[in-house]
């Protein structure tokens, strides 16, 4: 076990109060070095596939701003994420407001160096492309499992024509590309209108499982933990949240707002649920912070992002053995 | 059937990106002559009767601009609307700001138009009391039944002494003026206190069926469908909803918020329960851009309007043997 | 019974419209002399106990706001607070905005005089701490049990090392106190990380009931209701409702928002059920009006002010043998 | 002179914050009575004569909240309004909501009671039509004259064909029904886009002296003060403040901005200037909060009602010889 | 001259109110002729060239809404501009938004054919990269002059080592392409901190006309006035306004804000002091809806594009002789 | 001279966007050493002074956001601070949010540590009583000159009976305490109404030179300017800002605003013109993030704390005689 005093710790709010000091990930420290951390927590403030309402480049900046709520322990799992692994803010990945190609690129070679210090990322968008380029570092050797909370299924072909990578797009590319294995993915709260009666096509067909917001409401939680756990198996496994999942009315600040999504309670209690999977990385994505008025929508996200690297620690302590070298 | 080539559609989101362009409703052509129409989206920017918070005169702006959100195809239903029935953009009906009779005046000659074209309207409002002019309009002939989503009753009698007309009494006026049956009427999430323990007399007494929002809760939404199609029965429908119905957190942007009412998955799984009833026309009412500092309440306004508008379509559709000329 | 027609009633809103006249709580009359009312509505407009987001200092005044949306009658219940108790606002608590322990006793010595004049107090803070000055002026001579609605449990023991007093520790003094017995104490909807495993440990070993929002959703809010009239008893309570029970959808104008909450609904049937228990006083707490932009928070306040008017009133009348002297 | 001891004084804000209490104008008692009042301050909460954005009815709520941040002398001038004049919050004058013809009526009425009481009226509206009852009710038996601060001219003639009574026309119904004489009306800050060329007609053909906007900077504000003096002259004056005379940065909460008005500084200045004149009441008009997210347009109205309440108390206490009986 | 009656006309404000219809600019028929018309006023909802806060995307729709409020006749100039000139909504330029070369190209395109069609354009941005391929489409033949209103200079170079365009760079570009005459821009409003020293050398050895924030205080307006028209000249001109170049509180709703601006009534005297140059276009950009809380900056914008369209109304009707045919 | 290589250098926003990375003051490395800087900027996180609106707690955190729009080099003085001297954000000082007397022994003693190691600190608070306990750690030996900008005198005496310290006393007592020379201090913006005639009394009878609004307004910035030099001399001087000293329309996010205040134009020219003075610290206080909707009031923040940085880093050069070690 990682001896607890070493680990990098969070500001003490009995020290300096919440609202104080420089907003860093869960107020940890803000450090360089993937090589020294179990997990990487990092920003990628880039939403240049975007197709709607753009903002979620700010989104790095304000779940960092809100992750200052975040306590140390997990209140139902009791799951200690700083004495379990060594967790800290590894700033953000650079980007190019204006490139796309150029932004896919820096963000692939800045999770490559992280990937390759065995270090698992946990990162905040930005939006949902951003998770493309970090298949392409994390999966290159093996396609991956993926749990996905979504109002949309990001599988879109192309756009506007010519045009391959947008954040409708990043689950065909990976299909295509080999890092994501369709058949162990699982797509839930899937909904809104749609274009034509075979937009979801691609992902049916390809065998991922697609738990629309109908059905989620009609299972009930408990069954679709199951049907998650099922489909992801023992393999390696993403935890992949776009905030848009959600019912607007707890994310309000999001580009393609969908109504009649998941409540937040329930989304706790999903993730709480896959406790015990192979999880190698995830990331909270779609947060704009233009579009949230009240800072909801970044508490959540600051909050799911807790609750992911409560699972991402505990996997880390499972998988240590014997433990890791530092 | 309609040849949907021919019919009205919504400018492409793959060549003019959503937030681009003029925003009708479901960014639909704004046609001018309702005889080419089968199914009218009309606005009615009037809040003269509004007795509290004023600002439901904006909503019709408001929910085209977020109905550029809607795409085409229904995701459960699969309904696709712009295949089925000719629908376009019809404007606002006139009003006038500073004098209620007679905007009730304009509003009522604007729908006998629409009505006298043998087309279905799908309005936007404004305050509740929009609905008795256009019951005034197409219910001239035979009193018609209602499917009638609200925090309140809209059945009180009097105001301030004298006046008959406001946005609380809409339905008692259309009762005595013989435009609503109220034993086809289903009144579904009355809550909030009450003047006095008879101010749901007039509603009990005539025959209308209250389900007061803790009735919802306990029934459920399945349960509350079985009666809705009860009692709305086989004759000519008329869908209202009040998005003070919904719990103010989906729908601040009202003019009279009652706590404590329905989720918006709850609301479009009443509304999808409702096919195939016999309907002629529905509105959205007492969106209140003003204060609704997210425009949430806005994309709920459209997002249900869709939802009905796919009702229309296919009861549009069902009616049509042999088909309608063009 | 009292005679109704000589208790103080609201402004008729059929006369001054609802936004209209200077907003007392419930657009009741402002009355100076407790011993007048069987019950107070008191505003404590204080938050320096709060170690995170300032702002409930505005509560009251946002609260009374709002409450001009309350009407006369319970839609459920039925109660009519006004037929049954002399009600009236009596103003502010006097408070020191600089000043903890001057504030402190500011409010216990307004409270005394509340009580000596046999007044029963509802307060609308003002941060959490306000409910321990209250409870040394009305539970000086026995301990009360509770009804705490909460995402946490406030009981802490010290802050930055020697202070005694903040938001999070005022159940720790009542019951060091003797003011609150901790063995009639029901907390639900606890909830967020936590410090350390021990972080609840005050509130288990000394007996109170604690229902974590994870049970809450489990049991159901009837179970609820059981469990917390089981645990209160016949003896004298107080309801404590901290509006960051409730999700920050409902409530996002407060101090220490917890996502994955109870809802309105949930709470306002919770509230109902606690009907017929010997309730002696109640607070709304921890409204904090400059993080509220659509003021749903303070017209949650408000609402839930009313609801616990209406168990007051009915356990005044139901104590009311042989009647109060006037 | 007054005695100062007895006159009407704020709460005092070194015993209660100035964020605490129930928010009447200037934290001044609430009292009825107009005969024991010089000056009575009042809210008239009606919008029911704007013909675009409405909102100006929570007016008189939002000035009183914001009033609070006024103290007890002029630091210019040196006046001391509660010891020169009794002063006090009189309430909101009686509107219908939803009857335009029955409001003008009823504040007729009510401000006749307070001119008949012998008190000056300093009304904080409500949009600008609200001005012409006062006029009837205090200017039936001589004309009188007015600085009038706004960016329109509010002399139109009819609106919709036959409206006579909008928030456009009061000025052109008070000069024909002999209230006001134009020749003593000074109009400043005039500008925005025209129907017509003849816009003015009415107002300059009828001896307003008209100092638009562009005038306004080119003269300074101490030659306007020097024409307002001339215009006014001797006779009884009535002081008319639209706000959105000023810039809309200044006063964003309006329902007609027009960008490029004057700056709070060069208000109050030009208020300032004023001292002496035979001032006989006045009025803010148009504080619209639903559009005033940061709520300065409400410390504006506030602290140009304070402005004007320094003015008119000097007038009454240079008018006291003999003093008043109490 | 034109006919008045056959130009296309605004919707009437006294038949239909301001507050509803269609959003169209200046409530101007949506047209798709350019060869119809003399002005065409343009969207161009796109960002993809800012290397900040996006936004400007939703400039068009929010100036579309509050263009409004205009009115039909200059009050200052007395221009009439549907009187002078033929001009309509001509709805909005298609862009990608995920493509910046492929956006430059649509929006080129586009213009063009408005170009060749005879018509002069009035754009509202997006963000100001869209200049250049205005620039390109009208400016092909020979170079042109600007009054260019701005915070910023817009003439850098490169960004992120290789990329030439960005809202940073339309004024290089312009100079390198030779669409943009140097010495024939005049540069109004330029501020803030800087990267080096030498930020600004190519817009002064090119010959541009640089009026710091700082000189136009010193000079005043008119002086500055005087200074545009000498470097302006008699050639060709086209008029750029960056609403980034007014002080913030005028204008928070954009991507670069700089404080200490020029105030919009300053801005507007500018504008009115260019009457009588040969004016061939102009913009309106940087209008950002999501930073805009209050809509003050889209009423700006809509305000500077119907002063900048007075001007070109003008413009069109000296250079009519003889008229254009119809 | 500084050898520029070596002096801490802001994160390049040609490299990371700058909306991107953790947000330390002007995006300087976060540092802990002050004896290895010459300017520190600091945060003070916290308003327990505060006797009206709270919330200044929140300014260091939106500062330091907002001061990501800063640049390199001024734009008018040329000056630039980093090559001038050695800047770093050594992060927040420690305060206890409940505790005033032991916040300013917390604030006291970690500026101790600063004035220790040779560096001058430049602070954003914060209320005004934050400046109280900064004089004790810089001016313990000797008294100081300040130039005051605020609406505010801050030299009242007691409040609510006791009280010496709130954000209202700060100056009265740092005069008592013979750390600020009153005849080498200048206030500039004072203004609103007052409690009493004698308010200003302690403030001129000790020899502060008050420039009220009025006069400022009168003199024009140029005699202010000259005027603030004489009074300051030659002495060290510190330079204390308070945002409420702007126009509510430029800061509306503090506690006490007050209208009719300094544009930012003014107050940056005001602020330019003191170069040459000895100045030894500044501050930029009472920004309150909850009530700035727009964000602008952190934005002028980080913005005034630039124009004083490059200030004081000129001050640091020219007393660079022989150059300080490293
Ligand atoms: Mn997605
Ligand atoms: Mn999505
Ligand atoms: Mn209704
Ligand atoms: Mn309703
Ligand atoms: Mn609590
Ligand atoms: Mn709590
Ligand atoms: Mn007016
Ligand atoms: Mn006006
Ligand atoms: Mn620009
Ligand atoms: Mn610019
Ligand atoms: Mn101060
Ligand atoms: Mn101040």
């Amino acid at each position: 076990m990682a001896k607890q005093q070493t680990n990098p710790q969070p500001v003490d709010a009995a020290v300096t109060p919440r609202f104080g000091s420089i907003p860093t990930f869960m107020r940890l420290p803000h450090l360089k070095d993937p090589s020294q951390l179990d997990i990487a927590l990092i920003g990628v403030p880039w939403d240049g596939g975007t197709t709607n309402r753009a903002g979620a480049r700010h989104g790095p900046r304000e779940i960092r701003n809100m992750s200052s709520f975040m306590r140390k322990v997990h209140h139902v799992s009791r799951i200690a994420p700083y004495e379990l692994a060594r967790v800290a803010d590894l700033g953000d990945a650079p980007v190019n407001p204006i490139d796309l190609m150029d932004s896919l690129a820096r963000i692939e070679r800045f999770f490559a160096k992280v990937h390759a210090g065995g270090c698992i990322p946990l990162s905040a968008g930005g939006d949902h492309l951003i998770t493309l380029p970090i298949f392409r570092a994390i999966a290159a050797k093996r396609p991956i499992g993926m749990i996905h909370v979504d109002a949309h299924s990001d599988t879109n072909d192309r756009y506007f024509g010519d045009n391959k990578y947008t954040h409708g797009t990043p689950f065909r590319r990976a299909v295509e590309e080999g890092l994501l294995d369709p058949r162990r993915v699982v797509q839930i709260g899937i909904r809104g209108s749609i274009y034509s009666a075979d937009d979801m096509e691609f992902a049916e067909s390809s065998g991922m499982r697609v738990i629309y917001m109908e059905e989620f409401a009609r299972l009930g939680v408990e069954k679709v933990i199951k049907e998650a756990r099922r489909v992801a198996g023992r393999g390696p496994t993403y935890i992949s949240f776009d905030v848009d999942g959600l019912d607007p009315v707890y994310a309000p600040g999001t580009g393609t707002p969908e109504i009649g999504g998941l409540t937040t309670l329930e989304a706790q209690h999903l993730l709480r649920g896959l406790q015990g999977l192979d999880l190698i990385g995830g990331d909270v994505v779609e947060v704009s912070p233009p579009f949230d008025p009240s800072g909801n929508t970044a508490l959540v996200g600051a909050t799911v992002m807790f609750e992911i690297l409560c699972l991402l620690a505990d996997a880390v302590a499972r998988r240590r053995k014997p433990p890791k070298k530092r």
